[in-house]
């Protein structure tokens, strides 16, 4: 099989013009849910499906699916399902989703040309909102397509101001009514890039991801005492802030220990308000947004457990008052063995280097892997630099990770 | 002499009617600059002013003065000042400020009915903007009496809305054509509630300030890398907040050891603002405001070196940037030795137990002082609770202290 990854560049640059940003360094787009960006990425995703002979289909939450049946593939077969995601972050790169959509098509293209007669159909695949990037909930549409969350769910989710997912998507001739189930796929591969620096490191030229790291997220508060910054002697203050360094450096050491015995553990406290915020008031209150995350589950809890004991120590110390609260918890999701396998021989096929390893970022395919054989392939990403103008791939590289995903799909629609 | 406490306090909560904010916890205000409840406070000064026999004049960024001139005193002699301020934060107490102001009335008052003849005038003064609340300048009308500042400059400075000091003072009518010359004064005396806990924890009834700390503030920006807070391992990472919680604790370190050696060292970081400050990404950069003060100025040069030195280690363990930028470094302020001489011997007079104490807050005696004999006394705060209606001064208190403020300007205005 042969990828042409002219037109595959083709593709992903003729996509990356709609919601185009200017930027000193790289190449970005903005494609918000629903806005005009997106209707057009939309519109060109549709002709190019058609284009090449698949029938498109649009679900109520905007998931688009061109499906292939071939002559002399079983129609009634449960298809292989394989694609990823239009939507971008604001100002993001113009990879991190299409090229996983448009390597799905450029696969089907592939074995088109090949004469390769699948068994089973194979549905090219595009979910909405992947990013959260507008109505806030991160991998939405495959979260519908999967049943973990009904259309008119996400249908009622609402924009900053206040416009549904509903009126955004019938606004722009999106909002359909076939159906999209991962439920009734035989199985599901989704090609991105990696976000991150093993593949260029260990110079492979394509990831067969083995497991997606789970996420706990927690929202920790400690609470000290307002004080005059001028007036109030060190020894008499209950300094919030100071209280909140000592815990986000145990955070940190925690997240070095897990990280010896498991390398996708990582622990983060990227957000944080302090109040009142007056250079001259010692802080009363801190709080912190923790991101947590490991492939065993039971390490997440363990670096959970320490975070509670570090809050219970400041307690004791400090005399500040604390509270942790894990308000979000998805399980880590181990990729299928039939994928992997699949996926090992494709790239000895391709004669493309693949290395094993763990996705520390969410995806779609967490969400369509709890209902059927999923897995995740990684592009290379130059420098790791990830939902940003800085975002790049090599063209040479995009096409040789598609020719792994050419080739893993052609083997699952095989059996 | 005898003062009126009844007369005192119902000076101070007819002032505290103007501007009354609702309050859980408290008593509170707030009066800004220029505003109606200003406006109202100060109308109601000069009537009491005028009531009690004194003349009154407004200067151009509406400083008022009330002069008392009695029989038998030389009206050539250079007059012993003493005051404070009527202005308020938002939703600030009903003390800080109309206490030194309505005690210096109070003061006059007593010396009237004792039939004490000073051999100089008395001016009671009120300075406007002290807290800088609407115009973003503290101590701003007594930085213009003490011609540290050019009222047109002062008359210049906008609030939020662009409104001018000099078109919101003309609105209310106090842009005054009259001089108040801090520079002409014999010598100045300040009551004011101490913002801190040290005379209720010593149980005494007045604090006699030897020194107002000075203040240096200084910007530090720590600067790491945004990385994808999943797909980043621990040991690929460049955390600015990381490297700021430790920075945060050597701040913290420096100022408990400079308080060894003295104890109005304080070094604080109460604002902050992280970026991108998202709960996936790794932070990039961390910018804090500090807040360093003592009564003795190489040690407040040796906690800023300390911070320096802290950063440059953090630059080689963490892989950061910083900076570090002192952009405000105001002197310590020690009161003159003739107020405190007289204030001592008023305490003793009028039976109230007396401290001497630093004040790490900032007052208008600080400019002041830099043209003549100046002095400052503190009232006790119940709880040390400052600019917040929980803020509070017994009455009983509030008449203790001004019995000494009133024989330490009958003590300064005889010699």
């Amino acid at each position: 099989m042969h990828v042409d990854a002219d037109r595959l560049r083709e593709d992903i640059e003729a996509n990356a013009r709609f919601g185009a940003v200017d930027a000193d360094n790289g190449v970005g787009r903005t494609a918000l849910t629903g806005s005009e960006a997106d209707r057009q990425v939309r519109e060109r995703f549709v002709e190019r499906l058609t284009a090449a002979g698949l029938s498109v289909r649009v679900d109520p939450v905007g998931n688009i699916v061109g499906r292939w049946t071939p002559a002399g593939c079983d129609p009634e077969a449960a298809p292989v399902a394989v694609g990823s995601h239009l939507d971008s972050v604001p100002r993001g790169g113009i990879f991190d989703g299409p090229l996983g959509v448009y390597a799905a098509l450029e696969s089907v293209r592939a074995m088109q040309s090949a004469e390769v007669t699948p068994g089973r159909p194979v549905e090219v695949v595009s979910f909405t909102e992947e990013e959260g990037g507008r109505f806030g909930v991160g991998t939405l549409g495959s979260s519908v397509a999967a049943g973990q969350r009904t259309a008119s769910e996400a249908l009622s989710l609402t924009d900053d101001d206040g416009t549904s997912l509903e009126a955004a998507l019938r606004r722009i001739g999106f909002d359909g009514d076939d159906t999209v189930e991962a439920g009734r796929w035989d199985s599901w591969v989704e090609l991105h890039v990696e976000q991150g620096t093993t593949l260029t490191d260990a110079g492979a030229g394509v990831g067969i991801v083995d497991s997606i790291t789970g996420i706990t997220n927690c929202e920790v508060r400690i609470t000290g005492e307002a004080d005059h910054a001028g007036s109030t002697p060190m020894d008499e203050r209950t300094d919030a802030l100071a209280a909140a360094s000592e815990f986000i450096l145990d955070l940190e050491r925690v997240g070095w220990e897990c990280a010896k015995t498991s390398d996708a553990a990582v622990a983060t406290a990227g957000e944080g308000a302090i109040a009142p915020n007056a250079r001259n008031i010692v802080p009363e209150r801190v709080e912190l947004d923790l991101d947590i995350r490991d492939i065993d589950h039971d390490t997440m809890t363990r670096m959970v457990d320490r975070c509670r004991d570090s809050l219970a120590r400041l307690e004791r110390t400090r005399g500040v008052d604390t509270s942790i609260e894990r308000y979000r918890d998805s399980e880590p999701t181990p990729c299928s063995d039939r994928f992997r396998t699949a996926a090992e021989a494709a790239a000895a096929t391709a004669g493309v280097t693949s290395v094993g390893l763990p996705s520390g970022a969410m995806h779609d395919t967490a969400n369509v892997a709890a209902v059927t054989d999923a897995g995740l392939l990684f592009a290379p990403s130059e420098g790791g630099y990830s939902h940003s103008p800085r975002e790049w791939t090599d063209w040479s590289d995009c096409a040789a990770a598609t020719a792994v995903l050419a080739e893993t799909v052609r083997s699952l629609a095989s059996t």
